[in-house]
């Protein structure tokens, strides 16, 4: 098994309507231990929302937005990296999760509701999580914890300034 | 194991900002066999989006707002049923997972960014789906696939209108 290098490509971004949910795809990326997220679009709000977290909370992710998709894509694939596009329609997670964990390199492509349909040809894998409409969210979530066989819980985020101590109830933290 | 009745409460829901992501809770509860969600606010949009979903996908999901979430808690428990707050200052998942699945009749409370202090207190279990700031729906897409021993992806939707048929490329439906 190796250990995954995962990186998220979210693409069909808008600007606007889009800025809370791509930072939680963000997020979600970096709590489950993806190394950071190419975004194919200009938002620097979402970048420096991202930043902030790292910043106190630790770890290394990345955020780098204005990326071309096409590009990302050629260049992940020419480095050996292998392409996952999240999409409802695509085969179920249970189903395929053991072809793709042997590789180590995974471009992980997350849409907003239009992906463009070339998508779906360049993806080495079309991963249905649930063959529902949800959330994009929660799919990444379930496919990191599958990809991690359900035990993607305990990354450590060296340089944090804060931490978390885990509580029956309240909220208690230390600063380090 | 019992065949766990899963329903979400939904606090903190704040009408404008909070429309996208609450609907996103609601559709990942529906996606892994949550029953509904009682909203702790006034907003029919999320109920009629969710509303929608279930005419076109099935199921029986049920989205209720302007729920009193106090009541709402007691009446639970009344009942014999138990109340998990998601928050990332609980006790870690893996660790406290065990204990929760024994129980049939499960209220998951999952708040939006500030939670009255009162809810740590009134939960029988606070739980941290990692200890790292992400994403509400992740926590929740997170929790009820772990609730559900990570098999919680093979759902039935009685009465659904269109069906995805799972494929290596494209997107493929058909009718019922």
């Amino acid at each position: 098994m190796p250990d995954h290098e995962v990186v998220i490509l979210r693409i069909g971004h808008r600007p606007e309507r889009d800025q809370r949910v791509t930072t939680h795809v963000g997020l979600t990326a970096r709590a489950l231990g993806a190394k950071g997220m190419y975004l194919a679009a200009s938002d620097k709000g979402v970048a420096e929302s991202i930043a902030d977290v790292v910043d106190r909370w630790g770890g290394n992710f990345f955020c780098e937005d204005n990326v071309k998709w096409r590009s990302c894509i050629k260049n992940w694939k020419a480095e050996g990296g292998i392409v996952v596009h999240l999409t409802m329609y695509g085969l179920n997670l249970p189903d395929i999760i053991g072809e793709i964990r042997p590789h180590a390199r995974i471009l992980v492509i997350v849409g907003a509701e239009k992906v463009p349909g070339e998508i779906y040809g360049l993806a080495d894998y079309n991963v249905a999580v649930t063959s529902q409409p949800h959330s994009e969210i929660s799919s990444l979530a379930l496919f990191l914890d599958h990809l991690a066989s359900g035990t993607g819980f305990a990354h450590e985020f060296p340089g944090a300034k804060i931490r978390i101590i885990p509580s029956k109830a309240g909220k208690q933290t230390e600063g380090l």
